[in-house]
């Protein structure tokens, strides 16, 4: 284990050292090793690691490429360890209402015509599920991932996946409620965008975290109402 | 591996089950031995990835705690992997100037005495280390990390340290241009705090990251200049 993790190190160094971007191919594991002098095994093994840590993706039968938003891990945050889920959930809703309104007003700046294609077809992805009454969070927060990405803002799209986590947590009490406008809101803001008015998407994107906001305080409003009656 | 990393898993799930939170106590190796019906070597291994994790923390001769910030990593984004760190240092000072304010506003409103005698302490901490010509940035992102912890919102603490460490990265650059104005600065911002007058708590943090953000765009400007004259 500690030899695999020193190799992983350099193997951090090297894709650092050439200037490999995400979705770059690594040379193969032979020239991997003759390169760093160690053995093919060892060479697999910290590659195993690296993939663990979301660092590389291994492809049977094609290679090793650089992950996509390489080093992000599953939950990097550790919000797994905060014990009150609701309060996380309206916490994570502020850091959301405070980086994504300015973030989408810029994506209406400085979004290309194929990030406008691209948020459009996320928008349209999301939509159709919510329509379809299927769970739709993974293809909401790639939307919200699209517009950030859009902004060329390097680390909101790191954020972004983060913050949607929780909201998939506790989708059960809430999808229903807040399907009914997300769809609509969805539509505003992508417009909004692909019309590049800054100001309409970072005012559509504020009322769109509000509401939600607004529905998940309700929620903890009730519950500490109830659990103050049954004390 | 395969089999301790179950183990982990097993044992996060222990810690979640038993609600035990930063700096509480494991039961002995033993006893955690028992309860999951393996050997103690299996348990052992498995704290031990788990402290790579930041999850727990192995203290020689004393027992295993759940750590400070449990699970959050050493960098939990990847940012190691954003090759352009003046770009990454402009965009992280974005994502600070649109999160900072607001909370420290909050925390004008929140902070308990006790929460304002530590800030109070961690600005002059940082100061004392910018007045002697040292190195304040670990300083610096606990004074910063004190406020967000005073707003009671969950999420910010953690985002505080990673948003923060890319500045350490190129201080280099940049620390004796802000040196000089981030001491009356900290001082603005601890007092407003102290005086619970949120508006000038979020305006004094405010104009302490605008300043930031001016000082390393001039950079980056520079920098863009200078490459272009050489083309």
């Amino acid at each position: 284990v500690k030899k695999s993790g020193t190799i992983a190190e350099a193997l951090v160094r090297f894709i650092l050292d050439e200037g490999l971007a995400e979705g770059d191919k690594l040379p193969s594991e032979t020239e991997l090793a003759a390169r760093l002098g160690v053995g093919r095994n060892t060479v697999r093994e910290a590659l195993k690691e690296l993939a663990g840590r979301n660092i590389v993706r291994i492809r049977q039968g094609s290679g090793t490429y650089v992950a996509y938003n390489a080093g992000l891990g599953a939950d990097p945050l550790g919000l797994t360890f905060i014990p009150d889920k609701l309060k996380l959930m309206e916490d994570l809703l502020t850091v959301r209402i405070l980086i994504e309104p300015p973030i989408a007003g810029m994506a209406a700046r400085t979004a290309t015509d194929e990030d406008i294609r691209e948020i459009l077809r996320l928008r349209d992805a999301v939509n159709s599920r919510i329509r379809a009454g299927d769970e739709y969070e993974e293809q909401d927060a790639a939307f919200h991932t699209a517009i950030a990405m859009s902004s060329k803002n390097t680390v909101v799209p790191r954020l972004i996946p983060i913050i949607h986590s929780t909201v998939t947590m506790l989708v059960d009490v809430t999808r229903k409620a807040l399907a009914r406008e997300a769809a609509a809101v969805h539509d505003d803001i992508a417009l909004a965008i692909a019309e590049r008015d800054a100001m309409a998407a970072q005012d559509a994107m504020h009322v769109h975290l509000l509401l939600n906001r607004q529905l998940v305080h309700k929620i903890v409003r009730q519950q500490s109402r109830d659990s103050s009656l049954s004390a």
